[in-house]
């Protein structure tokens, strides 16, 4: 099988990262020679997909000869060590100016790594710049930032998602074979579905948020993008400080489609693409349905609620002091959620806990869940609605709408690139059981092969 | 020495429950016995202070009745088995009516006894009636409920304070020897200080709240009113189902003053009666400042948040379709409680964490604190100005000012009576460090001695 490949691909497109390692270790290839691999690719491509907003190559390449020179040394600081990685531009880096997509940090450069930052060094990993945010993260489209709008690889003209655009985006254009996001409400997995890459967001608190801009601290996440579940099963191990245990699965897996429709609208073609690729994947694990649309309403209503209080928190001194200098449409958003009242954010926290209690009761049943990442392809680039069947819907509702359950809730899960619909990508969420990061991935290492 | 007595005083006055359990172990008296002379104090004294809102004589003697078997077959449940306690009427009871002061309860009967009363149950504790609360807590005065105002056994033209009104002058008028207590911002502390009582705010969480109706779930606490410490702590033992532990003062101690008006406003004669009675308690070990005011303000502030929010949580469906039942300034309460913001809300969470660090800081320096505990002493029924030196002051901003602050602490306090101004009593307020509960309760039980 050969892999569709996007209009814009630079060197790491398709490559595992395992593969790289291999060679590294040979001595048939140096971190100095990738890393310039990906600032030749980042080069060439980013004048068309504005994934990164940093890059400093002699910063990167003097990472890349210290990877080396410990290589040679018999130093070796596992799978990530000499590979070039993007960090997205709402994690601190000391080394890189952190914008946070937004004109109040223009030029700001932290003291201090982020924590998650701080592990990828001591794993080796090369950072080779920031990539792009919707500003402050608060965005799931990835076309408002300081720096502009990231643009598709497979389609320029389209949004990658976000709010991790140029990370999404970086990946899947191969300037890079790996890269961290954020993730409060599906912005790792939505830039990865609508860029065919995989996209994992692990648990809640299970990679630490030490230095990373909030959004909102009941919901964020880190976690990685790859183009491969073994990749960014490396970038986690990374991240949580520990290796995966191996899990051993003792009875035939019990795998639930969500029923289409419980989380919003779907395009057929894309319901039917990740549908077929989910029978492909799992055989007759997979059951006709688990019916969450009883649930579905009150995790949306009950994560907006959580997520306007705590990002106005955040910004309140910014809107107050100089709401100008953000975007118009993030603006709108901070508007509407200093009104939110103290009363209903107390609900609110009482029901994100009923609802994780509710997920735990539907995980009794099942060992993953399983939908449509986003219900559409990527859209143009500041288009807002679009019509699904015979509805016109709200482009941002649309592409949150199968991720940010999981994120209130604080569930693995993984976004996997199944397929393509009118050439733009499209991606199958795996859902699993608080905690169970690692079952997921192992079992979606295993499951997956990209086509 | 001989006590000075409230002009409205009944059987338990001055009585020490350790005597009476004393007596009961004797066969001197039973249970019946003290019942019924509860039963009689409070038929004579509760038409004029509206302590008690709900009694039932045959309730409350047949658990006489049963103490009294239990114990003539050798079983003891400790020092409470066979006394007469009297519970506040927002916490429930299976065999009392509990309406939480409001007529949104009128006639209700909970299913299930509070956990705190349940303790007092297995203790062999006789519970003779329910006693007044300010309408769902929600004010310091004590004059608003369903059922009217309570009225202080020293002078029944003024208030006793609240929200635990009926509680402190059920004990101070010797109706009972001891009750339940609510304190939210001061709810328990208040009514002791100025019906002449001891009341006890222990630590947060270190009494159960299960089954007390909630006012605000932050700066909840559950504690004793007593004459004398020894019974607070024989009340507090049994609420949180421990002895408490012996304690060892290998120094000397170390009390701080909080210099006065760091809360507010305080009346000169308070002032020096609470003044001279810590000086008399703690002789040199009384230090002349511990200068608390860039806290007080803050601390304040953020309580009020936290509060509101959380009381407007508990009301909204009551405030939205039935507005008309409850007290018209309980409902202006609830009304601007609905306006606070959830940012508001997450930064007065965050803020409470930073005072309880803040606070922990000051007790590296001292044992205890010292304070008045209200800073006046009990005003007229429905007065809401007072004039204070030369300042014309709010009477429930100002009954609060002090005590507050370790709600939002979550610090044990207890308020000793001091002494009397213009005849009406006076409390002495002493702080102790979080979780110094036992502490606290030991050393004062040897300091203080009523005059």
């Amino acid at each position: 099988m050969s892999l569709a490949k996007p209009a814009h691909a630079g060197y790491f497109f398709g490559q595992p990262v395992t593969a790289l390692a291999g060679r590294l270790r040979e001595g048939s290839l140096t971190s100095v020679e990738l890393t310039q691999a990906a600032l030749d690719s980042i080069e060439r491509l980013n004048p068309i997909l504005n994934a990164f907003v940093q890059v400093d190559a002699p910063v990167a390449l003097a990472q890349a000869r210290k990877a080396d020179e410990l290589l040679a040394q018999g130093v070796d600081l596992g799978p990530l060590h000499g590979i070039p990685v993007a960090v997205k531009d709402n994690i601190d880096t000391c080394d890189y100016v952190t914008t946070y997509g937004s004109a109040h940090f223009d030029g700001f450069k932290p003291e201090r790594d982020a924590l998650c930052v701080q592990r990828l060094r001591e794993a080796g990993a090369v950072i080779v710049g920031k990539t792009l945010t919707h500003e402050f993260a608060y965005g799931p489209t990835g076309d408002r930032s300081f720096q502009g709008a990231a643009r598709n690889p497979w389609d320029a003209r389209c949004i990658t998602g976000g709010s991790s655009a140029g990370s999404a985006a970086a990946v899947a254009s191969g300037m890079v074979p790996l890269a961290l996001g954020t993730d409060t409400g599906g912005s790792i997995r939505i830039p990865a579905a609508l860029c065919g890459v995989v996209g994992f967001k692990p648990s809640f608190a299970a990679v630490p948020l030490e230095g990373v801009f909030p959004l909102s601290s009941s919901l964020d996440h880190v976690g990685p993008i790859a183009n491969c579940v073994e990749d960014a099963r490396l970038l986690f191990e990374v991240l949580v400080g520990r290796a995966c245990a191996p899990v051993h699965n003792p009875r035939p897996l019990r795998v639930g489609w969500i029923t289409s429709g419980s989380f919003g609208p779907v395009d057929t073609e894309v319901d039917r693409q990740v549908y077929q690729a989910a029978q492909q994947m799992f055989g007759e694990a997979l059951q006709d349905t688990a019916q969450l649309q009883p649930l579905a309403a009150d995790m949306k209503d009950t994560l907006l609620v959580l997520q306007r209080a705590e990002a106005f928190d955040v910004h309140a001194e910014r809107m107050h002091e100089a709401p100008q200098l953000f975007d118009q449409e993030v603006r709108e958003r901070l508007e509407l959620s200093q009104e939110v009242r103290g009363w209903h954010y107390i609900r609110a926290q009482a029901g994100q806990a009923r609802l994780k209690a509710a997920m735990a009761d539907v995980f009794e049943h099942y060992d993953f869940l399983v939908s449509p990442c986003v219900p559409i392809t990527a859209t143009e680039i500041d288009a807002r609605q679009i019509r699904v069947g015979e509805q016109d819907i709200d482009v941002r509702a649309a592409v949150l709408s199968h991720t940010s359950a999981w994120n209130l809730t604080g569930l693995p899960a993984i976004s996997l690139p199944v397929g393509q619909v009118s050439g733009m990508p499209v991606g199958l969420q795996v859902i699993g059981a608080a905690g169970e990061d690692d079952r997921l991935l192992e079992v979606m290492a295993k499951l997956f092969v990209r086509s």
